[in-house]
């Protein structure tokens, strides 16, 4: 059985602590993590292979998550969540500095609802029916909030959703929490303030609450992102066979860092798979920043403690990225620990960068990233140029949100296309635009 | 070996005619179509499966396809094709009115680029290296210009695109083509005034011409939307084991309708599987037009023949469901005679129904369709309103783009979400939004 550990006093609780209404530690109110039983879990995976009634989606490795794993036939979304594509890179691998790597993007952009942010939110309402929570609620700068909507439509019994989001989201992020039909309050003020909100309002009306890098479950949805990569890494890049698990871990994982919880989520799914020796090394991990939004960042370049990072004020947070635009990362300290477990390195890329590499990833592999995804890959250009990648080795980029999203800042990269008239004559002429 | 068959006249031309340029039949102009060996494709996959090296993307069904298997690894998209989800859909079956059917959605808008057409340009850049063409090219309403620049830009060896698009297709759609770096021509005219444009281009500069309904290979490459279909039905609704090919047909399989390519790709799969002895029966096949872009169901209700059909007069098209609006159906001939061939029928529907489906298909499964997949629903519920379905059937409706490429349509079935603001004492307060 799994059970739960301060990130910065080292408290422990067991899982029901969780089911009490509780959600961060009674001492300090860090994060809580979960810790799992690596044996049983390495025991049941070898034995047993993967979970065969759920193998096209991330409750493949049932194995690995605090789920009863006997009704996720009634209680899953029927969306698919995970299963995402892990495409190899080799023109991207050129273009961003690292010819000789072997470069792959995990396309989490093809999750339901576009993001990462689907493997927390179904592992969240699978919790909440367990849970018997009649309500759920999240703050989020757009995507998590559109993934609870989406998850909360696609469960076999419809659950009700409220979600406090910035009024600056995008457009489309905005629409995705309303088709899905969730409660939808835009927040005239920041992130930082739904997040405030949504606690309030959990606590004042008993909703259970998703709050990114807050609640431990999302990181532990979201850790499915490493278990999947590693699979498809020892498959040549596809799935392998249920029934006989196999793992390899790449050497470098490059990630985009806002609140923290997404590198966490990554770093925690490397680290079950380590831990119950089913892959051989730990890679090193690299959380990038926006020069706009770098609280992370700037906790590790300090060497901050975790009790120094509790206390650490919010930074200014106003980077074009808005999926990793947050003053206060809320699962930062888990995210500088992982930087330092696994002796990687946080990089600082600026707007300019992430909004070029939009298009640089795009054109080179057909994926199209959102800024914040894209910010990954200019944290690898800069890290490159400076010769931090080991010649020959594997590198994984996470695309963690989708560009289709965020058309206006695509559209900032690429210019006005060619508009076709008809002439005087009333007819279109070829020759206008091939000269 | 395959050979192809005229629409029309049933003129029959190797393989090989396509290769030098032609595109549809000498004698009447009408469109080809591809008839297979289908006891050696039924010979193929009982003895060696699917293809394993491709399984995780539509060139799983290699065996059904024409192209050179053996150099896929290096001419495929990096990006996986098909491989999408079919999502069983109990709540949805009650709100179109089919509460006792099985209802599933094949939801298409997963593919690469959001839309089923990522299928034709998958095969198509795939075709275009083995037939040694340096620039491809196709008219668009959007999304299949879209599916052609990802796919150029996912291939091992970038290809050369020029796509020409109505200067009123959606803004993201638009982006998409720019981002992936093809050539974009905005024509200020309609779908058909960018095909004619399209053609004059491909003959003026030899260009490859991937036109939907014109060139043979874009409905090949659909009718993997069909395979896959099967197959999952064969395995509750996940993918099965490479090695042991099964599939199983639906009763019913409802499509929405424009040009008429989309649903000849769909039966085109179907009767493949019939005719190697896969599948035991030929669903029905449910075409939906807009009532604003209504070629199909016009020709069907006249009880045209093929022959009448090739001079039919343009329909007036102006639906809101931009993917299907199109005066004249460039597929049209093999759309009805897919119908009559299944006794299947047309249905149309209404702009307004099709956009409250959006919503409706959203709420139900977490899958957010565009309007012109949403159209299908719509489609489904009228004709379940005249009975139309037998109790306990299997049926699929193909979700073919994806709702967040057209956030307007979006927005204009959810109106405007609450917010929040600050009162004069500078503070949020819930119980503004929480009566």
């Amino acid at each position: 059985m799994a059970h739960l550990e301060c990130s910065v006093c080292g408290k422990k609780f067991e899982l029901s602590y969780l089911t009490e209404g509780h959600y961060v530690c009674d001492v300090d109110e860090a994060n809580l993590n979960f810790i799992h039983d690596y044996e049983a879990i390495a025991k049941d995976v070898r034995e047993n292979g993967l979970n065969r009634e759920q193998k096209n989606n991330m409750f493949r490795y049932s194995a690995f998550l605090p789920v009863d794993s006997s009704k996720l036939a009634e209680r899953a979304p029927a969306v698919p969540v995970g299963g995402t594509p892990l495409v190899s890179a080799p023109r991207l691998a050129k273009e961003l500095g690292i010819p000789s790597c072997n470069l792959w993007l995990k396309d989490d952009s093809k999750n339901p609802t576009g993001s990462l942010k689907d493997r927390a939110s179904s592992l969240l309402v699978v919790r909440m029916q367990e849970d018997g929570a009649p309500v759920i609620t999240t703050a989020s700068t757009g995507n998590a909030g559109a993934a609870l909507a989406g998850m909360c439509a696609s469960t076999p019994v419809r659950q009700k959703a409220y979600i406090f989001v910035p009024k600056t989201a995008p457009a489309a992020k905005i629409a995705q929490l309303q088709i899905f039909g969730a409660e939808v309050i835009l927040v005239d003020g920041t992130y930082d303030d739904a997040f405030a909100l949504c606690l309030e309002a959990s606590s004042k009306h008993g909703w259970y609450c998703r709050n990114t890098g807050y609640n431990a479950y999302t990181a532990e949805g979201k850790k499915t992102v490493s278990l999947e990569m590693c699979e498809q890494l020892a498959h040549g890049g596809q799935f392998g066979c249920v029934h006989h698990a196999q793992f390899v871990a790449p050497d470098y994982v490059a990630v985009s860092v806002g609140d923290g919880n997404i590198i966490t989520g990554v770093y925690k799914g490397l680290r079950d798979l380590y831990k119950a020796g089913l892959i051989e090394k730990m890679p090193k991990l690299v959380g990038v920043n926006s020069d706009k939004s770098n609280w992370c960042a700037t906790a590790w370049k300090k060497n901050l403690t975790p009790a120094e990072m509790l206390t650490m004020e919010p930074v200014e947070a106003n980077t074009r990225a808005d999926s990793i635009s947050a003053g206060i990362a809320r699962d930062g300290i888990n995210a500088v620990q992982a930087i330092r477990d696994t002796q990687g390195c946080f990089v600082e890329v600026d707007d300019d960068s992430i909004l070029a590499h939009i298009k640089t990833v795009s054109q080179a592999t057909g994926v199209f990233p959102e800024p914040a995804a894209a910010c990954a890959a200019a944290g690898i250009t800069k890290l490159a140029s400076k010769g931090y990648f080991e010649g020959g080795s594997t590198v994984v980029a996470v695309m963690t949100g989708t560009g289709i999203k965020d058309i206006p800042a695509a559209v900032s990269v690429c210019g006005e296309p060619f508009v076709l008239k008809r002439r005087e004559d009333g007819q279109f002429h070829l020759e206008d635009f091939m000269q």
